[in-house]
């Protein structure tokens, strides 16, 4: 994805992308750019549809003697579905921003206007399945955990043993080299935006385009910190204490990346590398890159977790650590990849005719133990463990219904 | 539903049913009971494909290297499969109990076996959707909330405010008669149970037959304490800290419902409708007939909680009491009832030919605040309030997912 050339040095050198443009002659990846791009551009529409709509439609098939009480005070709740309308326009601003940037990023694929703005040519329009919709839509309420202020709370918990197992072996690397370290499955970028701030040379990779497109439009055009403001909890009416709570929004992003880093000293580098993990790193080119993996929510997507971790064995120097904070909430449990399980959610998006990738057949779920008998089992050293790490993921503090992980905390090392 | 005329004299009272034999005229309502003794047969095939089949073909599509780690110690992943099956031959026993004690019970709809057993109907036989085999397997797990001596952990959180709103009602009304309680949404009927042993006259109602075969099989034939083995987390491999908590298993019932009641002093009564609440309790017939309703986790059940107040408010005595412990996960959110709606699950439930109960179209999501609005526009008077009850359903107090709700508890008079 090209630089746009308008942005402080500091952060167009820092968040240079790779593994894109190789690909983007292949015409499923295409497909897969512009599915997300059509879901973010039909999150207005969607949202509008089965958020308000919908509900308008089973208000006024109450008994009339009903909706007049719920549409008068203290309950106004037509009112409330108006603001829910506000609150869906607010955040399909960002949808938006997120085609937009997209658009610029592919210009070269891209249809134009006849106002000669890049927009989505006629055939990938409608393209997008209720998947990538939904993938759009969870995006949006990321940017909750990964950009906003209030989020902080979230990434604080699962930051803290990262920083500090890199801290620690910084130290032990010396002075004479910035550490590199990988973060696969780097979502909407903050924890690669913290480390490159925090000095590391920091690479994240990240197979879903929703993410990829959300955060390069955060990390390269965003102009300005709080430029948008998003509402995580409007799509759905359940479990609210108050209609205020329902109804909070948060101001994205909380910090604008490229001045933040301008204003920090001793800053590292980023970059963003687009593809499946698996295909990317195994490969001699990241043979014995890495001084540090971090991995974040990111070992139970994976189906076969033995080659997730001989891949990260692989590209981590001798003495090199892994870090791990997260659940064990296995991804593909109910959708084993290949012929030899069914695409559950229907969007078809790990059938893309791929030899050696995540959508390899094959797939297993191990419990915490043997995830730590595993990591022994394939050369790794544990070095460091803790469980019952409470920690949320996009929670509304104020809900009726928390979901809590008891997330498993470690650290590995490949032997010297 | 007759009783089996071989239960202690004290349970085989005590549980009569109402509401099932004059439905079953209605073969809509033929069809509901069918659907959910077939889920019920269906368990355990349906249980060995998704939960173990899938997982062996799965395991075997991964690279050979890789099984045969995985097939060695310490993971032992065939032997944990191997234990999966057994377990859920285990919980089938408990879903064959339900089937053969539901067949006896509607025996003049049963066909007969050459061995003279009551069977399902050949026209019957594989009736159940998807949506009614899984609601099957949730029964079967909330064995584990209901009937296990562990389950005492969720139920003692939520039933203590009950008991205690029900023990100042009944020093309120004095000694002359004993305190009617109706429990909507009763379940599997512990709380019933427990309002018997009590000495409160005590009748629950639920419309999902799923539920009602699995009380009734309990109540009212299950011979001893510890009849069956339940393994209510085997169907997930997801979040799981050691494999012998994934395939923890749990006695039930904790204990025999007709000696417990023999052994007590002060026993009131217990009954179970089988109906739709809106339909059953709005009649002249059930005007001012109870002295309080306990809702537990009910209330949200509600697709017009309007018309569920306005029952409740029509059958409590003047001066009765609403108890309400719950969250507000409004069931029908995404799937309004009725001709506005559409029915996600895809088993058509509420789409029978029901002219004024819950299928009803129409519907609405308050949030906590508008639902105390609510109860006050409605002429309840507030007593008692509590938000933030932290309380669980089916959990797994080991698993690294724990989700928690923050319920609402509060007590609500009809004015004398």
């Amino acid at each position: 994805m090209p630089d746009q050339g308008e942005q402080p040095a500091s952060l167009s050198e820092a968040t240079a992308w790779c593994g894109t443009e190789d690909n983007l002659d292949d015409p499923e990846e295409v497909r897969v750019v512009f599915s997300a791009l059509d879901a973010f551009s039909q999150y207005s529409k969607v949202a509008h549809f089965n958020v308000t709509h919908l509900r308008r439609r089973s208000f006024y098939a109450l008994p009339q003697a009903h909706w007049k009480m719920l549409a008068a005070p203290p309950f106004n709740f037509l009112e409330t579905l108006d603001k829910t309308d506000d609150a869906i326009d607010s955040n399909a601003e960002l949808a938006r921003a997120i085609v937009a940037h997209g658009l610029r990023s592919f210009h070269h694929l891209a249809a134009v206007s006849p106002q000669g703005e890049p927009v989505i040519p006629l055939e990938w329009t409608g393209v997008a399945k209720h998947g990538d919709i939904d993938k759009a839509r969870s995006t949006i309420r990321q940017f909750y955990r990964d950009w906003t202020a209030e989020g902080a709370v979230e990434r604080d918990v699962c930051y803290a043993p990262i920083f500090k197992t890199l801290s620690e072996h910084r130290a032990r690397i010396g002075e004479g080299r910035r550490p590199k370290v990988l973060v696969p499955g780097a979502g909407l970028g903050r924890l690669v935006f913290e480390l490159c701030q925090k000095g590391y040379e920091a690479e994240g990779n990240e197979i879903s385009y929703h993410q990829l497109l959300a955060s390069s439009c955060i990390l390269n055009e965003c102009p300005v910190a709080g430029k948008y403001t998003i509402y995580p909890w409007i799509h759905t009416f359940s479990n609210h204490v108050t209609r205020a709570n329902h109804l909070r929004s948060y101001k994205a992003p909380d910090i604008h990346p490229a001045t933040t880093l301008a204003n920090s000293t001793g800053v590292g580098s980023m970059s963003m590398c687009a593809a499946d993990f698996l295909c990317l790193y195994a490969d001699d080119e990241h043979r014995e890159m890495y001084d540090a993996v971090a991995s974040l929510f990111f070992l139970d997507t994976a189906p076969n977790l033995i080659r997730y971790l001989e891949v990260i064995y692989h590209c981590l120097r001798p003495g090199g650590v892994l870090v791990n904070v997260g659940p064990l909430l296995w991804h593909f449990e109910n959708q084993a990849p290949g012929n030899h399980g069914h695409d559950d959610d229907g969007d078809g998006e790990h059938d893309y005719n791929n030899s050696s990738g995540i959508a390899d057949p094959g797939s297993f779920e191990l419990s915490n133990d043997e995830v730590m008998a595993l990591l022994d089992k394939l050369g790794f050293k544990v070095e460091w463990t803790q469980t019952g790490m409470e920690t949320s993921y996009i929670q509304d503090n104020e809900s009726m219904l928390q979901t809590v992980y008891k997330a498993a905390a470690w650290v590995a090392r490949k032997p010297e």
